[in-house]
């Protein structure tokens, strides 16, 4: 926060991470609190490749409290939004009451806020963007409100799995289980640092329908799977603990098979949901062969594959292994396009393949399964954009031409 | 049996059913006695429609074991198949040795035997035809030996789910706890004249490759799936009850819902296995959906689904709605032709379908999705077929001709 108070933060940028989870969230004991059914496990994205921009201003001037979301004005009375501003304010005016020297620095607790906000990544691309859109807001609402500390708690609020967005690198949800939720939290398990060779590949699947959302499927997974019921009492606790020592240990077969049957257990639980939910389509299954082929071939575990609510594929690998799997996913997969625009994010290195490997995966291509791989690694938590010029909203409150 | 002890039955015929099971068998405690990890209970079909048909002679004359399936000579040395020619054979010499009048009567335990075995429909069709294979060969060699009473735990030994194609109706197989398996029996619950209106339409979908067989499947979940861990031990056994009971009501909605939920449940655990196992493709996915939609669209279920280890559908529905029913996937699923070729066996009324009902369903047609459909219903057990004409070998042992 900047330290003249004459510049007022009545307006703050920040930008949030994408995170993946590898051990997977599904099931909410709390609705209203989003209160997990079990802890969960993830890895946070570049925010390079994959970021939320937000800016929020407030403003006396401002009539009324508005939100847009890439470019279009959407209804800001959605319920987890106003739990996030709701607990933002409520935090802000504590921290003023008990008579923070600072707390005249920031905007006023009544007046109307302009929330504007883009993504990097097309929707389309699957990924879970409500967790850092949610992450991006209650941090830009932090900045603007001059509330610090534990910002998890709120986030969760928003999207469950914004809470883990709100922290770089490997990150875990723990679960808690106070009634009020104060103990569902995230936590930093390591830094991005930690674990520089680990690589993130996204590979972008050409869905045919849209499936259904993740709320009304974990909700209805609750209420029929007795599977997940397992999974969460039973299995979930103790994979937590060695996905843990997988992380610090970086020992990346043990990373990579847990995530591999985590992902695997989640969509287990989906289809053991009445009626069953599919996620995953005929390329998602054809990447989950072409992985174990491609770890049968070298005979140790080099890749892993992760699946949230949706067909796209998240893989797991290390640098060294990036160049090949990649040409092995354009050879099973072979793009429309064979130029550059079918890898995006960090640059990787051209392979060749062996005809033993493809032989040896022996899978039938699926020509224009994958529309394009995003290549990325783990990045750093949310951050303040200092350059004023980078605000997404002018000084009149409304979005810039731009955006 | 022949009264007349001249006519002694060193050759006899026999058929016996596939059988579907609506509480499924996934794993097995004891590999080679086949015990399994879980009760089961499945629903015999008609023999009209599907059956197993096996001539097994026996003479002094013949130099070896020899085995012919479906007009080819086949390897007589699979364990399991020896397992069940020993078992018959102890039983007849246990019977033998106590002195029963009618012993004399049956071939000689040391001739070697011949066995020609054929099915009435195609093995592309992925119905279990190891069950109604090892149930009807376990038939006919109790008839050329002279062995009576209980012959499913010799079945069982052949194929686990064999041992419920030795009943007719509603079979259940009880697991048993013995380490010897002799208390893991099938039973029959109900006989199929029980529930006259329920019908069974096997969908027989175009499967694109052949699967992981169950044999290797079911072990590979066994030692690695913990959600079928739990399944085998705290969800079947209640399920079984409940199964028992809706069989018992003729209540279909609750048969037709657990059957659903057991289906989807066992391709839950296919899914929790790792590496993971996938039996259903698109075309069962749509067919899933399909059957949800129409049964939201009457408020009722009126239609039920279940999948073994293979892409085809079993449907389970009332007589009823099956012309409707059969419109309906046919609109969804255009076969190549629109002719009567479509639907095998039992005759379909025609029906007409309601433009409300096409669009409540609003799923994306499938052409060529279903190859054909299998109308039938329960039917009974295995059966002598008394008619010698009707030997599948001639009387030097070896096939007919027109086999």
């Amino acid at each position: 926060m900047p330290e003249d108070s004459m510049d007022k933060p009545y307006i703050a940028t920040c930008t949030a991470p994408v995170n993946i989870a590898v051990i997977k969230y599904w099931g909410k004991r709390n609705e209203e609190l989003i209160l997990p059914i079990n802890s969960s496990l993830s890895v946070t994205l570049h925010q390079d490749q994959l970021k939320t921009t937000t800016t929020v201003a407030t403003s006396r001037a401002f009539l009324e409290d508005r939100l847009w979301l890439n470019g279009k004005e959407e209804d800001i009375t959605h319920p987890r939004l106003q739990s996030c501003l709701r607990e933002i304010r409520r935090l802000a005016r504590k921290r003023r009451n008990v008579g923070d020297p600072d707390s005249t620095d920031f905007a006023g607790l009544s007046h109307k806020v302009h929330i504007c906000s883009v993504n990097n990544f097309p929707t389309a691309a699957g990924l879970a963007s409500s967790a850092a859109g949610f992450a991006c807001l209650v941090y830009s609402l932090a900045q603007v409100f001059g509330v610090e500390g534990e910002l998890s708690g709120i986030a969760r609020q928003g999207s469950g799995s914004a809470c883990r967005s709100m922290y770089g690198g490997f990150v875990q949800w723990i679960m808690g289980n106070k009634d009020d939720g104060k103990d569902s939290l995230a936590q930093q398990v390591e830094p991005e640092t930690h674990w520089p060779e680990l690589r993130i590949l996204v590979l972008v699947a050409s869905a045919e329908r849209k499936p259904i959302g993740s709320t009304s499927g974990m909700q209805t997974s609750v209420q029929t799977s007795c599977l997940l019921k397992h999974r969460a009492e039973s299995v979930v606790p103790v994979r937590m603990e060695e996905m843990i020592e997988a992380v610090r240990r970086k020992d990346f077969s043990a990373f990579a098979e847990l995530t591999m049957k985590d992902s695997n257990q989640f969509h287990a639980t989906c289809f053991d949901t009445y009626p069953p939910i599919f996620y995953l389509n005929g390329v998602s299954q054809q990447v989950i062969h072409l992985v174990h082929r491609y770890n049968r071939h070298y005979g140790e575990t080099r890749v892993a594959y992760s699946f949230d609510a949706g067909p796209n594929a998240v893989i797991f690998t290390l640098q060294q292994y990036v160049p090949e799997f990649v040409r092995v996913v354009q050879h099973f997969f072979p793009p429309d396009t064979n130029g550059e625009d079918f890898i995006k994010g960090l640059t990787v290195k051209r392979a060749t393949l062996s005809e033993e490997l493809k032989q040896s995966i022996g899978l039938e291509p699926i020509p224009k399964g994958i529309n394009y791989i995003i290549s990325t690694k783990a990045g750093p938590g949310p951050r303040v954009v200092e350059d004023p010029s980078q605000h997404l909203l002018s000084p009149d409150g409304l979005p810039k031409k731009t955006v």
